[in-house]
């Protein structure tokens, strides 16, 4: 198509609400508009971005045996009540009521749409296994969307959910996604993609995996050991802390720390190593009848929020103590804190000694805590995140390096959260009732196109990679003013068509400085140039996008020729192909 | 893909809720699954013909130089207020609030979301005309969702709008789509479907087709010339009634009428034709301040609530006359009405005398009202319905006939409704700014789907046009439980499907009865089957859906000639394609 034709708007000016380049770039070269917050429209180029992906997850989805279907956006609030979800997710879900009152909720993620729509058909254990899946619209109703299209709230998902009689069933097929899922990014041209262990949050289940595309502008923090491979989101990441027990404990002991409010500023004072403290992190319970949590941990490291959540089953946020609560922000420590307290203990406490905490009374703090001597009883779990040069979980060294990462897809193993919860069974061989077990799998597309400019691009504009480029050729008629060199172009352009070759053709009267920047900013692949310099010699200029190479070559074998390229370089993606 | 492993279920008997074929079939045949009134999830079969179907749609579109884009499900209510069809638009607008108490809708159409996308980049005449459309999800809240996927609350639409600076402009392309419109609907299996005058409705604008395929189960009535072919829906068919005034006019008269009430009643006890009557029909205006329509028309004719609807500019329903209103039901004339009702005078009663009418007063009716002697100043209006039998507004001759139709597409010029109330303006060649003129065109995909099914089925199940069917070919093995026999279809599965056909194939080990009905309900137009008895002729029996061959032919040239056979059947289909 002619570029002059494409609706949407180029500008070179960089809006100052865009943090990240993709960002950037979508607003900037026409991708898409923003209608409200997280909430955007998209122009052609983006839409065929997407349909390319859409094609490529679409293509990897049945080759794994999936059925594609379609479940409802609107669903009534009565099958998230069956999940229990209607109330265990919070304000992200979007709640509303049709014209009769009856309560409805907006979809955003579909495991008991599927539930519903198998419930019959999977009565018996020799339906199974089987996947389906949908590529459909998405709402979350996200308290802080950013990023434009990596984290929005409406956003087009591809979900999948496949039932199984077996967790073994379930493992194979999950590495059968598992493997979709790494040509899926190959395809799409991110093959760098890596899969890291994630936390399954409000999905259920226990195991998952994330796909991640590392770079410093992901908002995900991964842990990974160059040592093992070891992957895994930071959320999910066990954290491992030896403590070296002193020989002598020394008894406990309030002293006077006047001024002293931190970590830092009460270790200074002690003249303590900040791995000699205890540090207390208060929070408030996201439920009705509310309730203090008091988390206790090394004062060197930090709380993770999910594996808190995860324990507790429901949400947190920092607590706001007034004086009537008893506790005295500052100086917490766990030696006498009042009742009605929920108190945790990070392992990196376990069998510590000669530790400084909060004397739970105004200035003042205790040295000499030792837990075996204080707490006999007390349990630990793991609630600390995993810090850079902490210790892998997999082979023990400390080696974990912190990268961060954009989430591109997720895989889980579901279990049978919402088959039991749903009342979803089979009969087995045997004739007995039995629960199926679970699978879901998910990809965002407009993150995915996100993603990809994100890891392809410079700093003029994204650098498609050719399998889902919104055009194959950028065809550019210099000096269109010049009626010889655009009636070339113009042959070229009919050639080129007609070769399959999709081409975005600028014959605008504008200068070289517009039409490269506006071929920057749209990315595509290659670009062939016609102009009257060139014709004198017979030639035209092909050049890539990410300047790989530039070559005249002769223009009556330049549809051939480029049609060959393109079609040599589709088959480089295929190569993933299942 | 085998059969076996389709997810869905098939089975015998119609559900009682299921009036029309369609709905029926798709529910009995495993297309899809009722999630809440008038909202379903699509099963792969459904989903499959739906994809054909939005690719036809998508091919049209391009073609006539249409871009894809994508618009939000969720909108901001402000968008709405600013056209103002936030208030206008009744309780079929779904209205919702997001975390923040910000008002949202879901979009139903997308005519303020195109707006929006392209106000900035229209603002110079060269830039048009152009058009933009999408395929995407919408949702109304029907108050009455019937005939399954004819008319639900939540469906996939295409929805292209068009931009224009003049009404010339507008006219070519609005033709050019109405081309489109014709292609699209022969491609997907429906040529017979015909375009009708239509009422613009809460679209604005004043010139609208509808596309309707002619059904008895259709929920339109179309008034049909076979005279002149003038076609239009009733709600918009102009009613044109010629009074023939008698010479002499009686005098007004009050008649004692005991118990008598209609219409019907009235004429036969003053002996007088339908026609010499005034009939009053008394509403309520669906407004907060409320107000009573008497609305009077000959006797034998009905009102047409579109008609009144569209003048009033607000809803009505049947008034309930409380004693206090001072109005007598069954005995409402024109005559010495009480004031504060809006009085409304159809054209039928222009010029006529000698008519009887109600009486303001219990038991009692005038007769020889004359209309021009009484109500000298009167302005008459159009709110009749069109009547079998009626006069063409086109060629004048009292030859309508009434059918039934579903509309499977609309197409509306819209004029300046949209860029006005919403601001949108662009300089032309003199630099002034101006209103550009909008077109907007819709196609609801699965509607058209079931309309496919309701023109072509028969008491099995549907008959799918291969350019829609969900797959080309339906395999099956009879007598699975031989093994040579199950080998062969084996064979011949696996060279279908590497000749490019798309194959369903049938191996379970069930009776002859079972996958045939199976079949018929999946509608898929060539069967093949292998069976023990063809192998031993080395045939296997190639026939198609519609009963219109059935042939044997040799297993060897099987994958070729169904192939071929395929092949050139599609070329029938894509000889309408643009």
């Amino acid at each position: 198509m002619k570029l002059e034709k494409l609706v949407g708007e180029r500008f070179k000016e960089r809006p100052s609400d865009c943090v990240i380049d993709s960002h950037a770039f979508f607003i900037r070269g026409g991708y898409m508009k923003g209608v409200a917050n997280g909430i955007y429209s998209s122009y052609l180029p983006l839409r065929r971005i997407t349909r390319k992906i859409e094609q490529i997850i679409r293509e990897e989805m049945d080759a794994i045996d999936g059925q594609e279907v379609q479940f409802p956006v609107v669903l009534p609030a009565s099958l998230w009540q069956e999940s229990g979800r209607y109330e265990s997710v919070g304000a992200e879900l979007m709640r509303l009521s049709d014209r009769n009152g009856a309560p409805m909720v907006l979809g955003m993620t579909h495991e008991e749409a599927a539930v519903q729509l198998v419930r019959e058909y999977g009565q018996s254990y020799n339906k199974y296994p089987f996947m389906i899946y949908q590529i459909q619209t998405k709402f979350r109703d996200e308290a802080r969307p950013r990023g434009g299209m990596i984290r929005v709230r409406e956003f087009t998902m591809k979900d999948a959910y496949s039932f199984h009689t077996s967790q073994e069933d379930l493992e194979a097929y999950y590495a059968r996604c598992y493997e979709a899922y790494e040509r899926i990014f190959a395809r799409a041209g991110i093959p760098e993609t890596v899969a890291v262990a994630s936390d399954s949050g409000m999905m259920g289940g226990n195991l998952s995996h994330e796909f991640m595309l590392l770079t410093p502008v992901g908002e995900d923090s991964i842990a990974i050991c160059p040592e093992c491979g070891f992957r895994a989101n930071m959320e999910a990441a066990q954290s491992i802390v030896e403590n070296a027990r002193d020989d002598i404990s020394s008894p406990l002991e309030l002293v006077y720390t006047p001024n002293v409010h931190t970590i830092e500023e009460v270790c200074d004072f002690l003249r303590l190593p900040p791995e000699k403290s205890c540090k207390a992190v208060v929070y408030e319970k996201e439920i009705p009848e509310g309730g203090i949590v008091a988390l206790f941990i090394r004062g060197d490291l930090d709380v993770n929020e999910t594996k808190l959540t995860n324990f507790l089953g429901c949400g947190v946020h920092p607590a706001s103590l007034t004086p009537e609560s008893g506790l005295h922000p500052g100086y917490m420590g766990p030696v006498g804190l009042p009742e009605g307290v929920t108190v945790l203990l990070d392992q990196s406490l376990k069998g510590a000694n000669n530790l400084c905490c909060g004397g739970n009374r105004e200035e003042y703090h205790y040295t000499g805590l030792d837990m075996n001597r204080e707490f006999p009883e007390a349990e630990y779990r793991d609630f600390a995140k995993i810090k850079e040069g902490g210790v892998c979980p997999q082979c023990g060294k400390p080696r974990i390096r912190i990268s961060r990462g954009i989430e591109v897809g997720n895989i889980f193993q579901l279990g049978t959260k919402y088959t039991k919860s749903m009342g979803m069974q089979y009969l087995d061989q045997n004739g007995q009732a039995q629960y199926p077990i679970m699978g879901c799998y998910g990809i965002g597309v407009g993150r995915l196109a996100a993603s990809v400019c994100e890891a392809h691009h410079d700093e003029y504009g994204p650098i498609w990679p050719l399998s889902i480029a919104p055009w194959q050729v950028h065809l550019c008629c210099m000096r269109a003013d010049n009626a010889e060199t655009h009636a070339k172009a113009d042959e070229l352009y009919d050639a080129l068509e007609k070769a399959g070759v999709e081409v975005l053709y600028d014959d605008r009267a504008v200068s070289a400085g517009v039409m490269f920047s506006d071929a920057d900013l749209l990315g595509i692949p290659y670009r062939v140039i016609v102009s009257p310099r060139n014709l004198k010699n017979g030639v035209c200029e092909l050049s890539a996008r990410d300047k790989s190479f530039s070559e005249q070559i002769p223009l009556e074998e330049a549809p051939a020729r480029i049609a060959g390229l393109i079609r040599e370089k589709l088959l480089g993606f295929s190569e993933h192909k299942a």
